[in-house]
């Protein structure tokens, strides 16, 4: 038995030599290909203190000073028979047949594919598949091809990158784990071979989690753009023809479709949040599963957040450049003539005052505190968060930020939503339109802030079951977790 | 004896069985409770490549597809019994007493209690302490509860999140944290049971490094508010009686209180290391302790100076919205409506014109800084510095910030402060109280920067002593620290 | 052997104690100095279990409470006789000779040397190098030097900080990187006790890969203001005589010249690869390697981008500043006056009002587009993309980035640049000048987007090589790469 004390200097690497199979106790391992997958695999594992020995075609034509001096270089055939037990199989998936004369001396070995998938939606089987096929004495290990080039040759500054691993040989996947943690990768064990198609199309994802939130943020654009358009330009230049505003196209109308995209974003987050709040207490439990377009969407909040805050800040930029305008300086101008020839100052407007001074204020704030949740998101920030603090932000910081923005539209809409003119073509004005759902959910959230609704949605998610589900288990409160 | 080129490839479980307890040969893990603490648990153990059984009081309520395929879910004496040395208890701690009856099969097993404590302020014994007295034949072992589900279900991303362990068992400690470092986690051994407390209590924190900077800046705020409040529209108002500015409640005395509120606390961030430097050079000595508020002060800096950026920030986004308000406009026309009254152009301010643009460069440069410091305040930005570079960025670059922020003040007030109108019931314009301290830092600071004091200070933090106070050490300069 | 399931529970600490070097089995690990290097790596020492001895000329000097109660404190030599195998070197390198009197106590031991290099460019050997010449019985360890002594107390939150080791001795170097490990530092190892020097003066760079970009901007920079001033200022008041401009020093030319040098600077962002696409096109294969300076270029891409998002940035806020000016409103209010002398309204000048709306609405998508290349430059949201999205991200948003930057120019300079006023004294504006890098950038992009070539680029980039440079290898395209 080890002593207590002695442990902690004993590390991953002091076992003693006798006790394990022969393969482990020389390390040396091989790369068949010269590329820069190659090259790069190569300087990391030299940096990780591993033996490495490329195998290529051509190894005369490998311009010296391509791999570390510490890399032997010899023909496939020769770097294979080195390698004791790894081979890494750094080569185009469509050459692996060019590599069968090595069948034999590759038995017994494992082959780590490093390759990717060539497009998202093939069918067939996957590169690492095929290579077990081709090569059915050895143990085919699919990893790293999710690591770039770029990672492998810098990856020492942050140890904990993923890499997806997945093999039907346990003992060839616990050597490509032993070695991905020995150079400073996380290895995350993906399962038997049949993982290896997603494997490999993973580098091929483009913000998968974003595509929903992006495509809803732009038809929201669209409807508002339009929306504005109609209102405020097409049927007034119909009607009154000659009217020209079309001017506004470029920067007036995007200045007022921006914040309604925003606001109805920033709803859409905390939308999901309530709407499975109601769902559990009227279900009366947590333990049934939401349905799955709630669960997705309850994922997107995040995505959507921050596309709320880009639309709210492009909108900030966008106003702070009005006074940059040439049409202000023509109105400005214009005004001033006017006056002059009415021949009395301009009258002080205290209400004016003070409701472009709130709408102001209220604007710079929300968007301040909108900054504030962004700044969190980061993941390196937000880690540094307990439980309380990120609920505090996110839902706390969240609501201010909602509320703030609603407000800042209201004392921008002032008492003009109640004149008639403000309703040409019996079409609202659009923040009218915007500020609808972010109301809905605003009243919704103090709702369940309710006592008596609070009091039961606390039990429900403490694990407590109401009556209607569970007749059986009324006195039985202890399935429950350790994290409200 | 291992041979130096085996070792690499020898991970951290290749050591032989038969040298090991018996208890860690067949790891399965048994979790009782079925909550969403337990569900994550179970993702990540699985993930990890850990076999789990999860124990519940009503298995067939589970819903399927709740738990991974592999987890196997039994009644909780079954769990137990399949457990052979490590046992989570996910059920809330008020239900403790419900598991008594599976006492003696828990006997000799490592109890893993992951509650949170239910308020900061509880008197009496930790849930951790509680289970022990209940289990004395078990090994109590805290931890894992300032993990979140969220970070239970995705940390692989990022392997090196904190987990905080005691216990009074070193035996079911090791396991613990072996566990723990298999999870992608890094345990960090926080003692004995009886830091249980400390532990529970750690997720209820909510920044707690925050609240006194956050006090300190808004208490600042308060007196400039209502300073200018008092100065510039509660006596305007009753002295004249009618002369109504109340409508600069909104956002001109908000912008006129936080750069001075920026500024201070700019000061307050560099004042604790002056005050520290005086200290070392008055003892002759750094090997005597900061008083405790010093300690405090200066552990606070960072956070004070990202409210200090926040606070200018906020002031430049309010200046910039200032051409965007009704007052401006309505100021704008009157202006030149009275020139055409008077009958003469504008004439030409070349003064006038050189101090706008001075303290508008000024103000726009020295939030530039601001912004760079804040950027490397985050955690990823700062951990790739060295120790010169963050050295230069947070003292070089935080001193040209200060310098800025006073040359836009000084600026922005130019002569006005000589004149009796700036003096309305002898107080002073508010500009004027916040540059005051700001120089006194930049004043002492050129003073450390004298060539004989600069030297002795240098000579004290590399470890030598005065003669004042070590006169037989003199000739002892030995104890010193690598980096200065 | 081991079975299968039985591995995960095995962790690092749990081989047997009799297979192992005697020198293991205690751990207790000896630090000479008690500086605040010595005291920050007692704490941390201790934090990740490991029994930590102090050894000190004046023990009793020590204030109580400065090491934790865990330390043992001691003169050097019981120091050194309780230290089994590790010895941490925490004195001023040039205090390692009065040391010598511990040769024979040390030798055998693992000595590792914590210091700093005093300078850049100091010839002779490295402190680590001159220990080992005194003390040629320990196997001397270079290492921890680059750690700050507040990562060392606070470290423990992100275990993959990075330590450079080095030493001619593998078995110390062994010994040095467990415990590194251990303390949860992600060791590096560096060669031979040669690479000491490199070690020692790291913590001394001063942002290394910043110098050129920073330079080559500075300069830029410089140009365009001289350029603006003469063209602008200088030359006009010497031919008029008393035209004086120098007031816009302060803002105007400065607000000219940031995005002249934001344009060029993102050109060259995009230059390299350009130049590095034409040069392989050209040799027909990718596998000799770029010029020297090419490479260097290639690598400071970012820096040169974050440059030119500062730049661009801080012009968008001077430009929004621009209302605020003294001088802007002194110009408003003398239009106004202008035009009621002249006795009309200022006409509508509809093409007037969309250049500036457009120009400004290409500026604001511009930087916005450029922020969020900005932001994935942060290392962690950088590191969670996969290659095709960091690639979508850097390039493709790059060239829109680019092409709104050069729009925004060109409808800013609209048609002045064809009019003859626009070229005093022969000089073009600047930001003609500024337009021509990008436009050759973006039309070289364009080309080799043409298919022919695209395809040809392909297909070199995938390993395959032209005749012209390899006519034996035609049929072997086998040498390639998994990630093209």
């Amino acid at each position: 038995m080890v002593e207590n004390m002695t442990t902690p200097l004993l590390s991953d690497s002091e076992a003693p030599a006798d006790a394990l199979p022969v393969c482990l106790t020389s390390p040396t391992v091989a790369i068949l290909g010269s590329g820069d997958f190659s090259r790069s695999l190569a300087l990391r594992l030299v940096a990780s203190g591993v033996r490495v020995v490329v195998g290529s075609r051509c190894v005369n034509r490998i311009p010296s000073g391509l791999f570390p001096d510490a890399v032997e270089l010899r023909n496939q055939e020769g770097a294979v028979s080195q390698a004791v037990c790894l081979v890494f199989m750094a080569v185009f998936p469509e050459h692996y047949c060019s590599l069968l004369g090595l069948q034999s001396a590759l038995a017994g070995k494992v082959l780590v594919d490093v390759s990717n998938g060539a497009e998202m939606n093939i069918h067939g089987p996957s590169n690492a598949e095929r290579l077990a096929e081709l090569f059915p004495d050895s143990l085919v290990v699919k990893g790293f091809n999710t690591v770039s080039t770029w990672e492998l040759q810098t990856g020492a500054h942050d140890g904990s990158r993923q890499v997806m691993i997945c093999s039907n040989s346990t003992e060839g996947k616990k050597k490509v784990v032993q070695l991905a943690r020995q150079m400073g990768f996380h290895p995350v064990d993906m399962g038997g071979l049949s993982a290896a198609r997603e494997i490999e199309v993973a580098p091929l994802h483009l913000f998968p989690s974003w595509s929903g939130p992006v495509v809803v943020t732009f038809l929201l654009f669209l409807f508002f753009y339009g929306y504005g358009f109609l209102r405020g330009i097409l049927l007034p230049f119909l009607a009154q023809g000659g009217h020209n505003a079309f001017y506004r196209l470029a920067l007036d109308l995007v200045n007022e479709s921006l914040p309604a995209v925003a606001l109805v974003t920033l709803a859409l987050v905390y939308f999901p949040g309530l709407f499975a709040a109601w769902l559990q207490l009227w279900r009366g439990t947590k333990y049934q599963r939401f349905p799955s377009w709630l669960d997705n969407w309850l994922q997107r909040r995040k995505q959507l957040g921050l596309l709320s805050f880009l639309c709210a800040a492009l909108h900030g930029v966008y106003s702070l450049c009005l006074p940059l305008r040439r049409i202000t300086l023509h109105r400005l101008v214009n005004t001033a003539y006017r006056q002059v020839k009415a021949g009395t100052e301009e009258p002080w407007d205290e209400l004016g005052v003070w409701r472009s001074d709130l709408y102001l204020s209220c604007g710079v704030l929300g968007l301040g505190v909108l900054s504030l949740l962004a700044i969190t998101s980061l993941p390196t920030v937000g880690n540094t968060l307990n439980w309380r603090e990120f609920t505090f932000v996110q839902s706390g910081l969240g609501y201010i930020a909602l509320t703030l923005s609603i407000t800042h539209t209201l004392f921008f809409g002032w008492d003009f939503a109640f004149h008639i003119e403000a309703y040409p073509f019996y079409m609202p004005p659009s923040y009218l339109l915007a500020v609808v759902v972010p109301c809905i959910v605003l009243v919704c959230r103090c709702f369940l802030l309710l006592p008596c609704i609070f009091t039961r949605l606390t039990r429900i998610r403490r694990g407590c079951e109401s009556k209607r589900n569970c007749p059986v288990l009324q006195h039985h409160h202890v399935v429950a977790n350790g994290i409200p």
